[in-house]
């Protein structure tokens, strides 16, 4: 299956996602998605996981980050954040060796309310 | 990264969607999900994407779903649907090969027309 098939205008595979580049607020790139976190009853995107792939001298870590902080940008060709870098550098975030418990409401309000999120 | 951490009691990682089982109204596994759309802008999945993968005598063709017709079923651990396996053999299709233009209102109108999703 093509590029093509996976992403269109309006849409993306869930397995394209997984490589989509995200930007920074000035718009050069930090990373991309390793992952998303869908909810399984609703089917929405709740966490977009970051990975910055030893960019910007950032390790291999995973950076969760709520959906609602990534706009997908048509020009760019993928997602772009405004949270500042070193907001995410200092973010919660977990090892790739690790587990995230995302199960913990504890932990997940811990990153909601990090970034600002209101009602996620 | 192990299962456990790529699937929850709520979420499910794009990375691991992509492999769940889908049953059918009496519970038997009938394929499972090539991978989900996903709605760029705002998160939400719009579609599934059902493979039989040879099961019940059906080939290798991709089988669009609108998520609204799946739900998942915490004792099956998976994705199930009520619509008769009739319904989804006789429904709009692409192969593997073949391309689905997900930009085409008119065909995703058809298949949403189809299953009866309204103000999908």
């Amino acid at each position: 299956m093509t590029t093509e098939e996976r992403e269109t205008v309006s849409l993306i595979g869930s397995d394209k996602v997984q490589d989509t580049a995200v930007y920074g607020a000035n718009g050069e790139k930090i990373g991309s998605l390793e992952r998303v976190m869908i909810e399984k009853i609703s089917g929405k995107v709740s966490y977009a996981v970051l990975s910055f792939g030893g960019f910007l001298g950032i390790g291999d870590d995973y950076y969760p980050l709520p959906w609602p902080s990534l706009k997908y940008n048509v020009e760019l060709g993928g997602y772009q954040t405004m949270v500042p870098i070193d907001k995410i550098k200092a973010a919660p975030k977990y090892a790739r060796s690790d587990s995230w418990d995302w199960d913990n409401g504890d932990q997940a309000l811990g990153l909601d309310d990090y970034y600002g999120v209101v009602g996620a």
